[in-house]
């Protein structure tokens, strides 16, 4: 695995976006409206930050309540999210996802329980 | 600049390490105790995950009391650190460090604060 993306929880994914441009020089590499999401992904060069702004209501917005803006989860790269999962199951990590299911930009993913990972939500991705 | 590190505090660095061993396949880089942190590197292929624990106080203990382990920062790579800190004024996000400092595995590197790039702590780093 590789690191694939940092999701960032934002209320301003525009304004992050330039932000993130002008201090790093960062491009916007895809952007769509997913699961109630206004989503950007920028361009790192070795990966992606992903910015998620929540238009009515859902988890992002929970967590904005929550905890208010920043680092959401990590996500790392792979070619079997299933066998991840399943490798989780082992460890006694909890997945969020039983299985993989369609994310952002057409991705398959999933999510692990950040209780049993350090406080970390951690997220398989597969492109 | 690139994706370089993801900082994760944490109160158990070596738990955390054989957890990310056995559920990501990644391996220690680098080890140290530095600035009264243990700190461990993990080699993600194209990037690093930095554990820091505290040995005695500091910033990681006081982040970990009020916020509990998880993703503290992210990194991003750079060849002029000074160059980045001079960009960030411009852009009015204040600097945590006004110049680069010594860092982890002697590393390069400064701060910016939180409040002014999405609640994103940010750091550039120069290997």
């Amino acid at each position: 695995m590789e690191f694939d993306h940092a999701g960032i929880a934002t209320d301003d994914v525009d304004a992050l976006a330039t932000l993130f441009g002008e201090l790093c020089g960062f491009d916007v590499a895809h952007e769509e409206t997913f699961d109630g999401m206004r989503v950007v992904f920028l361009e790192v060069g070795n990966g992606y930050l992903e910015l998620l702004e929540p238009e009515d209501g859902g988890t992002i917005a929970r967590y904005l309540d929550e905890h208010g803006p920043g680092i959401h989860h990590l996500a790392f790269e792979t070619d079997d999210v299933a066998g991840a999962i399943e490798r989780a199951r082992e460890l006694d990590v909890t997945p969020v996802d039983e299985e993989p299911r369609p994310g952002a930009w057409g991705h398959d993913v999933a999510f692990l329980h950040p209780k049993d990972t350090g406080g970390v939500l951690v997220e398989f991705v597969e492109h």
